[in-house]
């Protein structure tokens, strides 16, 4: 390895070792932070985020990208050198788009925003977050612009989070989930009353959810010597290193899902961390390929797995076992009941078939906005339509409509399309995983999940974000992402719970 | 204020930004990070501390000192603006001193010395952690030498947790020390027997003791709104911010005392952190005097006010609610058994009189070593026999003798002295708060401790590190450190308690 080569290392290794400290601080402040440490931490994390968009901008990291790139024309696209110098190359080229002074004004317009927020969503009152997000949205267009698009503004806002993909595309994969899930909805909708899920409204000890989802997740593979979990208001995955992944859940006495599914969610993101081959630590290889193949993560284990009737075959019994109350319900009966489907005003509550309307929603509400062609004011009647439109449903308060997410108060624009494409690719990672391994269902229901474990790791995991989720599906499918896996999936697991 | 003065305030800002960071990488490597992260949680540490070292001596920051200088030649000493360039030109002017070739021998010196000095004091094999400890006292010593000094080589090194204290100054308050502490351990080792704490020798339930010690500091003002505590193995406290101040204790089933007294002294610390005036934050100004003046605090309220008499009085009645099993147990009898002497091995462990033997011998020997009239490979020798010379026990093994601390392996040296001038501080302020308040006494009968909390703050807390721990002590008591009140309270304490 050149001189270069390792000077460009020892640069993104400092930047990386910064990037963690600003994780830990804000995972601090969503679990163990007291209230008063609020306004100091924020100006902490600023400070580090401003000095590693500063360090991974700077001439000196230009300069070894151009002299690398020549000395490692010709090298292995597949080798650490190559793709560590491509990946940083893309998100150099991102960065040093977007001025200095814009990026200070979206930091501190965001951190002002999401107090904002949060004080607007305590009190559903949409009009103090108005003036915040007016200009946040005003401030990401800039961004936009800055780092400009050939067909639509919001591919430039797409490409952060999801690398080349482009709007188009999503929307063109939006239209077939649509036809599929649409008439879907509508089919359980004549159907309701079909599922029963009344046994899941009980009092469940809060110590032994608790329990009950540590033993889970960790047999399905998370390392507990490489990471813990904690509780938050806002569940949410993070690591500041392979070796170290925080998950977070939450825990409501009165409902034993939440914690549960959202245990298994996070720790599929936190099993995709901890799988990412420690050759790429300290890089900016050392990532998910993006956020929808994180998704895909998540949402596989969550879902095609954690909700099948396969898995409970197998858990149900030891589920009895931590809660006596359960003892009388029928493997059936528990299928049905957590795979209940109705419309509902909260995303992250959302079942698995309609969560995807709640994504189209806010994907078409974030291009209006940022194309000009809908006003920050008009927002909370244009979603309380749309939630009518899509869902059947009209919010009785801003609390439960526009202002539920945290995503827009820090600036992400962009990033709800991610939650959809990685349904659809948890259902094409599934699929291939079965087709090569076609006893990973019989498996599953005997508790075992090292085999699906393996072939993610192998597959997408380990090679962290060497290739663009593009190139990364191709390589593990053989094709482009697509929706016929995920509808097929669904329409025959919701055709057999509601009997169709 | 001047542009150069906002300039840096703003270099400053930065700094105090990533040291906090950097404090709460090592708070959580200390109380919730898994062991899988460890590794790149040492280069996180080093990688935000070189930067903090690059910022603070950075040629800006000196001539920014040397026109402030100027700007504010006759502005008031005690101001904001005159404490801010004054303190900052001290660490500045030390910190440049030291090569930083040598400081970042130190900081990798010392991550590898405090693995080994971990694995040696496992296995209480001293040979483990000697070549370490060499490289260390090799370092120290050419750290001292860079920082220069006037009478003796520790002076260098002391001036760092003690600014402007020397070590003849230590030495004279240690032999006054001697002389009235050696004779008392000796009257009391007469009197072996003459107290018995076997009713603390029972179990106790960990979480009635979490929810006690949490009582009990509530009640002397630790606000929980600004700060929190957690466990560890080796207690500590941190501050992020003043309001972000983080306790840790330890809990022992068959030992009421470490987690009790533990929390109280962790708490005297930080309500310390707390005081200090906001004004001062994310300043060098925003941390305590020194670490003598912050032991006073931590010291005062464990063993002046926390192991008292009339502390007591309202507190047992409470403990017993908790520990029923401690009913028969009379006010006195508790009293003399959280007092009673007896020479130990272990430092942190020791009783209030002979804690500061364990210090005497350490300073003396961290004197030898530096001057070089004592070889590393000596140590645990030299060691055991001063413990048989001070306390008349010799250690069985070196993980209870030369391994059992943790300061040398960080490269601590120069640290252990202020321990016991703590002790001094404690009874001075402590005797100057009564004078004021001569009611203090009686309060804390009735639970009452927000008097002396209030006099702490007003007198010590609020000023932070604007004053040297001379001018401070000058300021707070009207005269210099000395040992009569500390030897005093000490003295006549003990003759009641065992009778002589």
């Amino acid at each position: 390895m050149s001189d270069k080569f390792r000077r460009l290392q020892t640069l993104l290794g400092e930047i990386a070792d910064f990037s963690a400290a600003s994780s830990l601080l804000h995972w601090d402040q969503q679990t163990y932070m007291p209230p008063g440490g609020a306004e100091a931490r924020a100006m902490q994390i600023s400070t580090l985020q401003k000095t590693v968009h500063q360090r991974f901008t700077s001439d000196e990291i230009g300069r070894l990208l151009d002299d690398l790139e020549k000395e490692l024309a010709g090298a292995d696209y597949d080798s650490f050198e190559a793709s560590l110098v491509r990946v940083t190359r893309r998100e150099y080229t991102r960065l040093r788009k977007i001025p200095a002074e814009l990026v200070a004004r979206l930091a501190k317009a965001t951190a002002l925003g999401h107090m904002a927020w949060e004080k607007a969503r305590e009190t559903s009152d949409f009009a103090v977050f108005q003036p915040h997000l007016e200009e946040i949205v005003d401030l990401t267009v800039q961004k936009a612009e800055a780092l400009g698009y050939q067909d639509r503004i919001y591919d430039a806002l797409l490409d952060e989070f999801e690398p080349e993909m482009k709007t188009a595309q999503v929307e063109a994969l939006f239209e077939e989930m649509k036809e599929g899930l649409i008439p879907l909805v509508r089919a359980i909708a004549d159907r309701q009353g079909a599922v029963d899920d009344a046994f899941l409204r009980q009092e469940f000890d809060e110590d032994k959810q608790w329990e009950f989802g540590i033993e889970v997740i960790t047999r399905l593979g998370f390392d507990f010597q490489r990471g813990r979990q904690d509780t938050a208001a806002h569940p949410f995955t993070t690591s500041f290193s392979t070796g170290d992944v925080r998950l977070t859940t939450r825990l409501f006495r009165n409902n034993l899902l939440p914690a549960l599914f959202g245990s298994i969610h996070e720790a599929g993101h936190g099993m995709y961390e901890q799988g990412i081959d420690r050759s790429l630590e300290r890089t900016p290889l050392c990532n998910g390929a993006s956020l929808s193949v994180h998704e895909s993560q998540s949402r596989m284990w969550e879902n095609i797995v954690g909700r099948s009737r396969g898995f409970w075959a197998f858990w149900l019994p030891r589920l009895q076992e931590y809660f006596p109350q359960l003892e009388g319900v029928s493997l059936d009966a528990f299928y049905r009941a957590i795979n209940r489907v109705e419309p509902s005003f909260i995303r992250v509550e959302a079942d698995e078939v309609t969560y995807n309307l709640h994504i189209f929603l806010r994907f078409e509400v974030e291009n209006l906005l940022v194309e000009g062609k809908v006003r920050v004011a008009d927002l909370p009647e244009l979603w309380n339509a749309k939630m009518e439109e899509y869902l059947g449903i009209r919010p009785g308060n801003d609390a439960e409509g526009v202002l539920q997410d945290v995503h827009w108060s820090g600036g992400m624009i962009g990033y709800f399309p991610t939650y959809s494409l990685g349904n659809l690719l948890a259902a094409q990672f599934y699929n291939r995983a079965v087709a090569d391994h076609p006893d990973i269902p019989a498996q599953i229901e005997k508790g075992e999940f090292g085999t699906l474990l393996q072939w993610m790791r192998e597959k997408i995991h380990k090679e962290g974000a060497k290739y663009t989720p593009t190139e990364l599906v191709e390589r593990v499918t053989g094709g482009p992402m697509r929706t016929e896996p995920f509808l097929t999936y669904i329409r025959e697991k919701y055709a057999q719970i509601y009997g169709f």
